[in-house]
């Protein structure tokens, strides 16, 4: 009976392992099908389990993954070798949320550009859109949504320290957006589910995409 | 003879729900290609008949709708389960106006900036483009062409009763568009049938498209 | 043997008459695929022989053309049933020019709102930019290159005659490109073959294009 | 011995040549499908050996290469016929840097418009950018990139001296990108491989989109 448990458990842990590579690969075809991963950028994970993610490996053209260019990370080890040095930023997020399923980071125009624009103030803030009721926790267009810009860094140690502390301390007029923007770089989007985190992108996307149009109005 | 009626009445019924069934589908998948329905936005709807509609249910992708995403709705009945708060618009302008056959909304770049732009006017107003005329009643680029522009609101009852009031009353100087905007979230069109819809929402977010880079030009 | 000739030719006139249609359906899928014939917009004519043209008819989606949405239009006779009014734009340039083989009319966004910029001084000039080489006639990005615009008119018999009076009397100091502006319409385009309209179409949006991003910044 | 040797030299030989032309093929093809080489624009090349490069004829679509649209032309001879006269941009490039395998060139909208702008400059000086990583030997955003604007000609050969000239003598202060502007014309990139090439110029297009879009808010 315990062999046979342990062998279901086994090919349970086995299907996870197989769903999570599935997911990072669907998600990078998706992305690569926007032009939001130019040139091998960008990078996706999917929660396997309480200690383990699948994650891009460094290099690779996120548009045709296949499943050698998946790495399986456990959340409390050294980056495996051929990992990105952005690894790092999921990892740490995976292990201080055990709520986040998914994270999903691309560098689309729309993002680079309103990221560089608005990292004075180290804040996109959104309110007034409907589309902001795509993302969790936001019920009305009257919402004020946050999305934290950090000053990019190639120390990504330091960068993820930064990281995690002010989304410790979210501002107290506004919802946290589930995710931030690296100035000059690139969005990261994380949701409890690949599908969620995929809609979170999209939304999060899009939402830049109309601020960058308005402010060329609306300064 | 009045059984075999009575079944090919039903027979007519279900076909006539499965047409409209699969128009939504096409409409849906339509308005995703051109990524006017980011993160399960927008929401599509056919009439079956003087009674009944078929229309997307909340939440779900427009671009890959499958027929249990479809709610078929009486029109003189509360919204069933499921059903997305904003298909009250739908419903009242069903029950409005006979002559409406489908009613598509979407989330465009293009309609959802401009509809912020163009709130204090509480009017988009074309005139001088030749695609006017591929609005049902336009004939001429000459003609002035309005499409209001509605406050957003989640009260979506108190919302509906604003458009029923406004469409009631068109300007007398203009003619009405078959479609509205609500500011920072997107554009409602319809036509009396589903070809109609789908070319006078093409046609509406082109004519947005072309307004929004004019205006930066001509302010 | 006078029969058998005759029937060759038939056959000859068959085979000309299918290539033209053909020629008509590949250029409306082209365009549409860009995007540049929203809600039935735009027409497209291949030229048979002499005394012939094969002509989209009106109202008909340009990406999903069939054998019967095209007209097999006498250039001597009146317009048949079915015709576009902008078909008389068709027929007075393959009249004047025998030369022309194809005239393909879009609506792009950039044709569009470039017509309506330029319109005061009823010309687009491009000077400057490679691409011009890809019209007939031009050798050098040096050449200045002239697109006249024509003020909208739904009176197409009158709008017809200016064209033509224009077209007669091309700019001393410029190179007359294979096309037109209509404002707030769109561009008509021309070549001696298929793909030479084809090539002048696609070169022209992109020099609108080009021509409108460069305005932004260099009024 | 020898003859076997002998053969399966040749066999390699062929079988570089296949490579190379296979190469310039699947190049067009996705610079087509991003629309960066409309009307025929645009060439792509692939070195097969010391001697040799794949290179694509003039005039022909680059989005549906065949195998009789590329030249193999030899390095230190006359250019074939059929060639663009902008082969000779190519074929310095490869005589003067035994380590580049594949030079593509385009005419995207981005680079075409930013070319004009910065001619006065004569240089596009990307810094701040994450996606500049994407190019060799650049290690940080924080890097100063150089892509060096020269004004067109179509005398090529005094281009291709000129081009020569400043390649070999970069910027102190500034890491020289794999890649060059001709004004109003459009981007030449190149790489070791054509996969290199390839991410070079996917990298470049994007920073171009991304400066114009940014040098609207920040002039």
């Amino acid at each position: 009976m315990a062999q046979t448990i342990s062998l279901k458990t086994e090919a349970d842990a086995d299907s996870a392992v197989a769903k999570a590579v599935a997911g990072v690969i669907a998600a990078g075809r998706a992305a690569a099908l926007r032009h939001w991963v130019p040139a091998t950028s960008g990078n996706f994970s999917v929660r396997i389990d309480a200690g383990r993610i699948a994650i891009t490996r460094s290099g690779v053209d996120k548009g045709n993954l296949v499943a050698s260019d998946i790495l399986i990370q456990p959340l409390d080890e050294a980056l495996l070798p051929g990992s990105s040095a952005e690894a790092e930023l999921h990892t740490a997020l995976y292990r201080q949320r055990p709520e986040i399923g998914a994270i999903f980071h691309a560098h689309s125009p729309a993002a680079t550009v309103l990221s560089r624009l608005a990292l004075g103030e180290a804040t996109v803030r959104f309110t007034g859109w409907e589309l902001q009721k795509a993302l969790a926790g936001v019920r009305t267009h009257e919402a004020i949504v946050d999305v934290p810009v950090f000053a990019n860094d190639q120390d990504i140690s330091a960068l993820s320290g930064r990281v995690d502390a002010r989304l410790a301390q979210p501002a107290a007029d506004a919802i946290a957006a589930p995710g931030y923007l690296l100035a000059g770089h690139g969005v990261y989007a994380w949701g409890a589910t690949e599908a969620d985190a995929a809609r979170h992108l999209e939304a999060l996307e899009t939402l830049f995409e109309f601020e960058l149009s308005y402010r060329r109005f609306i300064p």
